[in-house]
């Protein structure tokens, strides 16, 4: 490789490693959302507002919302399975999904109508 | 009222309807996406499909969606209990949702992207 090439490899490296930060930071978010979703307080849906404006100022595909989402849920069975609980919780964060999802579409829908 | 402010009243009404009609025709094709979700077959899938673009093309806002999803949620809870039978199938319907959510966002960012 030369010197040009070289320095597109790397360009190119480091739009991976930021995509890549950037997803472990919604991954994270996600969690906080998911774990305190039933709190329903202030904070609580600030952190909704403000992952969902994050998805979209980067113009997240969907289907990796849902990656996130099915991530998370196989993460927290396995850790409710060791922990010997029953994971009936897990369902009911699909209402979680529901809310975000809900919420992006119509800021989508609302961006392409203006 | 005089003749133009009759004319405005009809014209009003004759809208209210069509919004009317619009409404219970997507409730019907919703009905029938529930109740088949989960035969996952290919009449299935084209049937999301056409209520997907349906209600892209007449840019129904997304809790309108919502409201008929719970109607008929709330409506099939009834039915389910009439006929002594769990309900336990219903939290299931949640995924549907969520599937056509998602499938809607997309659309809606692609069309905003493009």
């Amino acid at each position: 490789m030369d010197d040009h090439n070289n320095t597109k490899a790397l360009v190119f490296r480091q739009m991976d490693l930021e995509r890549e930060n950037l997803l472990q930071q919604l991954k994270a978010d996600y969690r906080q959302i998911i774990i305190n979703y039933f709190a329903g307080n202030e904070t609580s849906k600030g952190k909704i507002d403000k992952f969902i404006h994050k998805v979209f100022d980067y113009n997240l595909p969907v289907p990796q919302i849902i990656e996130i989402h099915m991530d998370l849920i196989d993460e927290l069975a396995k850790q409710l399975k060791v922990e010997g609980r029953s994971d009936d919780i897990l369902l009911d964060y699909r209402l979680t999904l529901i809310d975000i999802l809900a919420h992006l579409c119509e800021m989508y829908r609302c961006s392409l109508t203006r």
